[in-house]
């Protein structure tokens, strides 16, 4: 039994700080890195990049809509050709930071907005994949199973990797409760470690309503700018390691 | 006798459009590519890194301060360990759009108020030298003869090559005469023409003074942004053609 | 008989020009001036401001979202509570730099895909609203005829001018043709002013399925960022002024 | 005996929230409100407008460079026209989002790597001054005693306000010991009050090297986004009231 376990990471910008990128990269074994247009600025993401290559975590280009002010969680109806172009940009600028880190970008996964949009906006989630396969088509992917993201990416012949929120709860048809309603949330690390166990053992999640519903995820996301952030995926990762579940990156060296 | 010509190019953002691109990537042998700090939207970028690459075209990284607002032309204190990074991602991010469009980047120019302040900043000199070491140490680096920056380059290994602008006026001192003062700009192609041949020839150019300057440079700067532009790097290209001057680029492969 | 006519002007952006609003100022009498969101820095915008107040031009703020690199013409899902935000720190801004060149805000326009998506969408509408309603109740908002926007504004108290353009096809239903189909744009000088002034006798114009709408409209918009654009608006002042026409504004003095 | 307690606020950026303005607005008179080129969204500075008003509170205007990947704290070589503009232009946001707080920029101070330059630097310091003075010039300027701004304001008929530092360390010219040197801050809430107290009683502070400096300052500064932040200004206010001194804003009512 193993898993990945990833997390949001890199998204400070300038004199703002988010998060314990240093604590989380102690526990996560991918590191997706924000890319300087939803957050982080060059020397944020070169001292992510440094750490992770440090430590051994594998980075990942967390790329969004260009928007700082929003934090990349707004839906922009950006045209599907200048939003493939942003994310090159993006995954580009990103492995060059890892370059001179000693590591390089070993997936994609989008962030906020993007991420929603793409589980249903066919259009903007072929933008991403024609991205990512023109920049390098050995890149995974790394999204919602069932989304159209991980549909297109896989018809392109790019490798998908299903994720799991280790502390979001789940709907029927096995995607996200939203934040503005209950059970959105999940705030016990033992609830949320045995959750996580049973997913990785099965498969197998119980929504809000509680029906089982299927995921089958390989990536766990722990949340790492929430005030309780670094305690819950300690929590996590200490639950991980006791049951015995080798925690492990999904992304080997890149080919191309 | 041969010579690289190189421009200012993808300096387009947005609805804002700045150049002819492709009337320039017709004469020229190298690109000096925006990077998206002070001009450049990645489109732009993916646009014209792909016509150069069909057109032979060698693609450098023209590096800049963040600073949209002020076209990169003001100069900004940041700190050197910063402006390194800036420099690093920008570099990545072209090389990116290099990466989709079948070339890479090949050489790095630093942009309007950073070109002028590395002439005489040694610690932002070092910051630029730096980055391109840290990130391909085959990289050459395009500057002002006797500046600052090509100082650190050939201290830190780099190759150095040195620039020469067909337009501008010099000083006995060979740098530029500012935009302020007169003399600063030459505007008739006859007389921008005999003085580049002039310089391929002897290495020489006449300052405004009348004394006599070597530059020695292996590149020549024609402006692709200003009304008369194409026209005179066309008058130039065919003084070149009929003096039977090889126009060819300086940069070759990456080695690294 | 008499009409508004507007243009969007200030558009530019540092290095960046856009349209020739000297030109432009001299045939409108109504400036709708960037707010510095999706166009206009600081030194165009008091330009601009300052040549409206010498040529008698009445100055209204076009909003948008905030999105330099997609100048406003990409839909934003901004909360309303953040839009209504936005747009006020626009008010204010122009209203500052009309402050320092001896006019004011007169009215309020939203721009590009803020100005299409108030056409339908309620609550960023009601949040345009909201917001000039805050800054300052006596200021008009001018838009398209039965739009979200204009039903908002009328309850809540505002005054709402119906706006027309003079150089865009018509649907049956009264709003614009998309740019991407065909009879989105009308080139011919003539046809345009002959349109105008038909719909300045009797509020009718033909829609592109040769129907009849009702428009109604105070205010006729041309553009000013075209490459034909001045010749086209000193065609149509022309056929106005000859047609005896009044060209003039439609807002006064603020009371707020 | 009285004085005005100053500190910077609305700092916060989007997602990226920095100190804590609610807290602070309790505790002093004046507060600087950052207005979007350093710092602080539209909703941000709203919210400090809102709470600042309703505290009776006096807003004054925070005016920095264009940086916000900087914080505003770089020096940037701006032309002084465009400089004056974009304070032209944050000054008019900010009223905005006063005017519809229900209150008004009441002074003005500038933030940062322009709070130093224009100690020194003439033409920026006149750049500020003929800004301040074209928007409103029953503006006061809040500066360093000595500086080439407060010169400029005095010698363009503004109001001047003279600044003291709390915990910062003075060199025997009563300029602010750089970050970089030992002494530059202090760090015991008593030792920081009593340095204060007797400021307010003789106008004269301890410099790092034991002379003693007259400051002779109106309005003391406390800083609002460092981790003790609160603390410290508790303190200080705490020491104010005990000792019997009136703290009180410095600024009334707008006159322009």
């Amino acid at each position: 039994m193993s898993v990945d376990l990833n997390s949001d990471l890199g998204e400070s910008f300038g004199r703002w700080v988010l998060g314990d990128d240093d604590a989380m990269l102690d526990l996560v074994t991918s590191a997706n890195v924000a890319c300087g247009f939803h957050a982080g600025d060059p020397s944020t993401l070169r001292r992510t990049c440094a750490k992770a290559a440090t430590s051994g975590v594998v980075v990942g280009a967390q790329v969004g809509y260009r928007d700082l002010a929003g934090f990349g969680r707004r839906f922009i109806d950006v045209e599907p050709g200048q939003l493939a172009d942003d994310i090159v940009y993006q995954i580009g600028a990103l492995d060059g930071m890892c370059r001179v880190s000693g590591t390089a970008v070993r997936y994609v996964k989008p962030h906020g907005a993007l991420y929603n949009a793409v589980v249903h906006h066919e259009a903007q989630a072929e933008a991403v994949v024609a991205a990512v396969r023109a920049y390098d088509a050995s890149l995974p992917v790394l999204g919602l199973p069932g989304s159209a993201l991980l549909r297109a990416a896989e018809a392109a012949g790019l490798r998908t990797v299903r994720e799991f929120f280790v502390d979001r709860g789940y709907t029927p048809e096995a995607t996200l409760v939203p934040r503005s309603q209950p059970g959105a949330l999940l705030h016990d690390p033992q609830e949320v470690t045995a959750r996580l166990l049973r997913m990785i053992e099965s498969g197998i999640v119980t929504a809000v309503d509680g029906s089982e519903v299927r995921v089958d995820a390989e990536s766990a996301c722990v949340h790492g700018d929430s005030p309780g952030a670094v305690a819950m995926a300690t929590a996590v990762r200490a639950g991980l390691d006791g049951a015995g579940v080798e925690v492990t990156p999904f992304a080997g060296e890149r080919a191309g």
